[in-house]
């Protein structure tokens, strides 16, 4: 979406806020009239956004979302429009809170949402993470996890399109749950491996599976790196609003067709364990994305395989996290 | 090095400027009594590095070295602090010369010399890409370029120590020609592709080859991405000043011993093929850096195997591009 569709866009606008503050999580997809989605049973505060608006142009505003999920505060002027710039800062939560309830919010329907990260230092994500997703691909469950990373340049916004690389032929859809780092990490242990979380999202690893399996002698940089294959969104939920990052349920669909539907207890190896692993040789920075892998449901297992094509809509949701909505276009 | 040392180092400055004007490249390593190498055949303007001096504490400064490769001139006041930064300017090579011409150079000496690009997007890599390589691991010649990738935090500086860390007792070296992006690149063809090249530097492509072979299932990523696996340097050498990246001698040698002697001119897939072929799906962004591959002599296809210690050191050098010296030490 541009700035200049901006104007058309929030004449849905009334429709849309209503459609949203209605919104109940998780039991059925619930279709609205606009691609964005904040469920009431969301967690109301320190849900943060990087977004446009077409007053400030193309310049990246950083944000807080309302309690409601409707408004959005931007908190740019005393922290600068990026997300792990703010990280940084190590800014005190409740400053944040002060500082959102002071600003005057705009409509969310009158603003562009962008990724709530981007340029991360590191994407890292894990294989094989999900038992049912060992199982549809008839993989043992593996002793330790394997690790691949994606370019930050994959990272596009909740509501952003997928590219159908003209290159592959066989593209696919992975849910994952995202989590961000919010402080340098290294030589953790998985006893306090959790204090070096910020916060979490909903990912797609999109995956050119010829790529990744059958070309570039096997590594999967390739086929997981094409421009666009990162959706990201809608909002970065700060940790404190999540109890339990193993306890929420996930899912995809296709053209409204469900896909993938689990459950993040499922993860074989748990984001405390990931981050003991990953730093005993390598550093991690606040900002940092690491996808935790997909449960069961992926296009190439299913029989017969099934994969993306321009046209097709990808709904990705995770429980307290939100839902974001991608279309998959051709390759211009 | 730390800033600390820095006084104590330059008491053998007139020494080793000396040694560095009256250096011969490429025939023999040369013995100096310090860690800096600038011969005298490297090209004389255009080479950018990143340091900080005792002056300005933990300050990164951008320079271009004189012409004798004594001195360095700080550019940092127009262009800040950081090569990539300066690259996204698109400031004139003309500009930055008549720049440094005014300033007051100080003496590579007194200065600490940091990796000339930090922090790149992306750290891109060739496996496979010298015939000598393929033939000493008995892999026949590849139809297709193999990509893998190491994370940033792998970049450390020209005469940075490098760790051996502890979860791996299989480090091995690769010396490499890097390639630094200059310009946003998609979909570049190979008639144009050099166009979208900054400038080159030396780089070492340090591996744990348990990791990368043995473990991760078959995914390079933590074998190639342990902290301090990528010293580059001694500077970014602009493409200007190197007439044909693929007609350069490349050597490494450990514990002065000869390990690896090449010539860029044994590239399998050269630069200009590797930016196409990459570019068809990712965008390569200003200061991203390319690995191009290794020649033949690594330590793991030597007969015995051969792998890095703590104490060893390791020389790495490209003609016209510098020599870079990196210790290796143990994990603490």
């Amino acid at each position: 979406m541009t700035i200049a569709s901006l104007a058309l866009r929030s004449a849905s606008s009334s429709r849309l806020s209503s459609a949203i503050t209605s919104g109940k999580f998780s039991s059925t997809w619930i279709n609205i009239p606009s691609k964005r989605f904040f469920s009431k049973s969301t967690p109301k505060t320190m849900r943060f956004v990087q977004y446009r608006t077409a007053a400030v142009g193309n310049k990246q505003l950083l944000g807080v979302l309302s309690e409601d999920g409707t408004k959005v505060s931007d908190i740019s002027e005393r922290y600068g429009g990026d997300l792990i710039s703010f990280i940084r800062s190590e800014a005190s939560l409740e400053e944040v809170k002060a500082l959102a309830t002071k600003a005057t919010p705009v409509a969310l329907d009158d603003v562009e949402l962008l990724a709530p990260v981007t340029n991360p230092q590191k994407i890292l994500c894990v294989g094989l993470n999900y038992s049912g997703h060992c199982e549809e691909q008839n993989k043992p469950i593996p002793k330790e996890p394997m690790f691949f990373s994606k370019y930050a340049t994959t990272i596009v916004g909740p509501y952003d399109n997928v590219i159908a690389h003209k290159i592959s032929d066989q593209i696919d859809w992975e849910v994952e749950l995202a989590v961000i780092i919010g402080r340098k990490a290294k030589s953790v242990s998985k006893a306090n491996a959790m204090d070096f979380v910020f916060g979490y999202t909903v990912a797609q690893d999109i995956s050119a599976r010829d790529w990744q399996k059958l070309r570039n002698g096997g590594q999967f940089l390739i086929g997981k790196s094409m421009d666009t294959f990162c959706p990201l969104g809608p909002a970065v939920v700060h940790k404190s609003l999540v109890k339990d990052p193993h306890q929420l349920s996930i899912k995809c669909s296709v053209n409204g067709v469900e896909k993938q539907n689990g459950s993040t207890s499922e993860l074989i190896f748990r984001i405390d364990d990931i981050l003991e692993r990953v730093t005993q040789s390598i550093t991690l920075l606040p900002g940092d994305v690491i996808l935790t892998g997909t449960p069961a449901g992926v296009g190439m297992h299913r029989k017969p395989a099934e994969f993306l094509k321009p046209g097709d809509v990808i709904d990705s949701e995770i429980e307290r996290l939100g839902k974001i909505k991608n279309k998959v276009v051709a390759d211009s």
